[in-house]
This record gives C-alpha cells, structure tokens and sequence, in this order.
C-alpha cells in the first residue's frame, strides 16, 4: 500500500486532509480500486500524491469505488497529507503528474470529521445508451450501441419509477461484496431520449457491487421488449438475483457525482462534468420493439 | 499501393463504384494519405477493402485529406470493386475488419463518373475549442482547452465573416502543399458558444493545407485579445504567410461532411455526425481578455 522509502515524522507535524473531485476514463483502468495485478485509479493518483507529499504513507479514499472501465465525471476523493501545498493548488500540481486519463478538477481543504466514504449522502450515476442504427465513434467510448430495434423508454422509466424509495435490491448484487446487507435508498431516477441517445441517471444512498450495470441489462431488454414489466418487478423484489443475467458494458457507465450534506466543491468543478451529446441528424429510427411477451 | 498477389482479371470484369461516409478518431493516424513510415486511414481502409475483394488493387480516393490527429464524422471515400458484395453490405462488412478507430457509417453505389474528390462541392470542419477553468477529459480527445481567458468570440465571428467569398488564403496553406493556387471560396462559416464550449464551423469548396489549424491559432489570439482585428485583416490580406505562426492542435478540428451536387448519405448516415456537447454547469467564467492592442 505505501511507497517504500517513508520518512518516520514527529507524531506533532500537522496532518491536513484534502478533498478532491476528480475525473477518470475508466477504460484504462481495473476501476478505482488497487487490485494486486491490474492499475488501478486508487494507485495511479495514490502515487502521484506521493511524490508530492513524500513524508508519510498516503491513501486515498473514495466515495464510490467504480468497476473495471466504468468512468467518473465527478468522483470524490479525500487523502491526509502534512506538506507544505495548499489546499487549492493540489488540482494543478497533481494535473502535472497524472496521464491525462485522470485529471482532477479542484482541490479543497477538508476537516479531519469529513471523509469521502462515509460522510456522502449519495450518489448519482449516468447511464448512456446510443439507439441509433450506425456506428457513431465519438460516443462508443462513453455509451452503449443497441442497434436492434428502437428502445420502448416509456416502459423502461415505469420499471425505474417502480425502484425509488428504501429497497431490497440484492437481485442486482454481485457475488464477492463485503456489504452487510443488500438494502439501499433509491433517491431519485431519470430517464431522458435526446433523438438517437438515452441517459439514465440513478441517485442512491449506496450502490451495490455492479448493481447500476445490471440493472440496466434489465433495463434494456424492457426497452427492447424481451422482458415484460410484470416478470421484472417481481424478479427483484423477490430477489431472483440468478434470473438477472445480462450486464450492461462498463464504457455506457459514468459516476456523475457524490452529495454531502454541504456544497464541498464549486458547481463547476463538481455537479454534472460529463458532457451531454446530441446529434445534428438522427438515423431513422430503428423499428418499435414487438409487444412484449405476456409474462 | 497494391497488396502483393492479385489476380490479373479479364477486362470485362464489370467494375462498380462504391461510396462510403467514414467516420475516424485522427489521434492514433498519420492522417489521411498513406506515408511510408507511418499508419494512415486510408492505407487501413485499402487493407480492409482489399480482404474482402482481393480481385483487383483497391485504391481509396477521398474528398478531403485530413493532416494527422484530425478526425473525420463524415469523410466520404470511394473505391472500385469487382466482387459480388451488394453496395450496403460494405459499411457492416468493413466495420467487422476495420479498428474502431475508424467507422463506415454508409456504403452507396455510385456511377463511375462520380468522383469523391473532384465531385465535391464542398468540404466543412468544425473546430472545438473548451474555454473552461478546469480539465474535462471527456472534451479533451475532441477539443482545444483554452483556459487563460474568456474568449471574445464576437470579434472571432467578425473576423471569420472577413473571409467569406472567393479569397486567397496563401496566409493560410503550410509549405509543401501541391496546389496551384491558394484560392478558394468560403461558403459559410458559423461561430457558437454554449457555456464554456465555443465550436466554429467553416465551408469552403476546398480547403488548403493546414488552413483550418493556421487559421483557428490566428482567432484565438484575436479572441484572447493578443491580436486585433486590423492586424489579423492586413495579415491574411496581404499574404503575410510568415506573421501566421501558431497552429491550433489538431485533436480540436473534425471534418464534418463533405457535400455534393445531389444528396449521395442519408441525412442520418452523413450530416453533422460529430455529437455536439453541453455541460451540466460551467466553471465561474474565466476573466474577459484585456484590450486588444492597437495595430
């Protein structure tokens, strides 16, 4: 975990914590998390941290930990330091380190009390579908291409409205979570088509482990008619987690933001830092979904 | 030019022109033409066409020729082919060799006497510009931070309207072009800015080497405040080829379609395929320029 040479500090030296928003293109990435055999964000931006703040072990601490190739527009990150840099100048001095797939977008001094993880009330993700017939390459990175039939999103926001308030969503949990139980409180849902693009977005207390990506395998296949909304509701309230089969891709994946009781950073370096796209001309639209199957 | 074995066709071999609308991401291509030393488009897009009509050499003429690290959302090509594959199969076809660096959004049959290049009437680029506080690296592969100072796009506007018409922009073509004069006719042009993000858009009946990237680093020194209006007129006007020093980067720019007598695309397949983008909150303004200097 820490860089090998430490030097051992004074116990008194002040230790500061800084929080950070930061932004990262997951495709290159394992996800945040440091995992033995792949990069991690968590370790690329831990050892850019400690070349600047050299003195002690650095851990940075996130409020989401997003999977393998699922990006970040606004995540947030907290880590103690004892150097001398300011609060406000971690942004560039990091920026300077950093590949150019992660960049940080402002850098604030945070209380000790205040920690990324536990003090966030929420989080939001964005979910983006490209339902156009051609391949579009300025959106493969940040979507999913579903070229079959034109998604039904009508259906798809009755299934998301269906999920807000305090829910036992185990249905959408992957094996391998440390989590003690399944239960989280969907805060708010949205769904928008913008001509040949559909964004979800999905604000929760807490995500499960790979809950939003099959949640949106279910979703799609709503859209497109394969699932009825009848077999999809009682499929997760009662926790049918072995009929959830299809994930969605990580690339379609974006952590929009973490929410705290208080505003943490400006608006500008923090709320909603991943574009949104839209198309000069729109494919004709693909054919309507059949009528779902009875269930 | 010709992979290696080909099989000598009798000259009867009915030949059948195809037009495709190709979208690229320049920054892993040397750009457009095939170089000795380097990877090209239209030398990936020959090898993929030649797999799938190994028959005859396959030579890929297109309507522009984009300089390295330049993207294409409507590039139009042609090619001659001999095999039996139906004109609309080539765009999927390809698009299942080709990297997804490059995409063949439509394919068409068109009459030999069409010619990508010498039928075009027009070709038109967009060029991005993110004039926000901080990084966004979901605009960074498609546009040109500038984050010193608000740019004052007004006066860029007045300045690109300066050009319309039938011009000679010799202060605008980098050495080494083959062309024999530096005239061209600028159709349209369009400056817009929507939050932090200013795209300008130019339409000209044929554009002269490097003259969009020379001319993009002469409006944002005028928007900056570095340059003024008078200067800038002189400049072009009297060919001052050597005043014009600083090219805009190329990831900025993307050629956005190029167009013909009649419509050869669907409008979906061809028109404005880059997506626009709209951030949720833009930074606090960066401070507006200083007073241009007087000339």
């Amino acid at each position: 975990m820490f860089p090998n040479s430490k030097v051992e500090l004074p116990k008194s030296t002040p230790v500061r914590r800084i929080g950070l928003s930061v932004q990262y293109e997951g495709s290159n990435f394992c996800g945040w998390q440091r995992q033995p055999q792949a990069v991690s964000v968590q370790q690329v931006l831990e050892e850019a941290i400690s070349q600047l703040d050299p003195q002690r072990p650095i851990q940075a601490v996130a409020a989401g930990r997003t999977d393998a190739g699922v990006h970040a527009a606004g995540q947030v990150v907290h880590f103690d330091c004892c150097g001398p840099i300011p609060a406000e100048r971690w942004a560039p001095a990091l920026n300077g380190r950093l590949p150019n797939t992660i960049r940080v977008r402002e850098a604030v001094a945070r209380p000790a009390s205040w920690h990324a993880c536990h003090s966030a009330t929420y989080r939001r993700y964005r979910y983006t579908i490209y339902n156009g017939r051609r391949p579009n390459l300025f959106l493969t990175p940040w979507s999913w291409h579903r070229y079959h039939v034109r998604l039904d999103e009508t259906v798809m926001q009755v299934a998301l409205e269906g999920l807000l308030g305090l829910q036992d969503l185990s249905a959408f949990q992957r094996t391998g979570s440390r989590r003690a139980h399944a239960r989280t409180t969907v805060q708010d849902v949205k769904i928008e088509r913008q001509g040949d693009l559909i964004m979800i977005e999905i604000q929760a207390s807490g995500f499960l482990y790979g809950m939003v990506r099959l949640l949106m395998g279910q979703l799609v296949a709503l859209g497109e008619h394969r699932l009825n909304l009848q077999t999809f509701e009682r499929r997760w309230k009662e926790k049918r987690r072995q009929e959830v089969k299809e994930a969605a891709p990580a690339q379609g994946l974006c952590l929009l933001r973490a929410g705290y009781e208080e505003d943490i950073f400006s608006k500008g370096g923090w709320y909603d830092c991943q574009p949104r796209y839209s198309l000069g001309a729109n494919d004709p639209p693909l054919d309507p979904p059949s009528a779902p199957e009875s269930s």
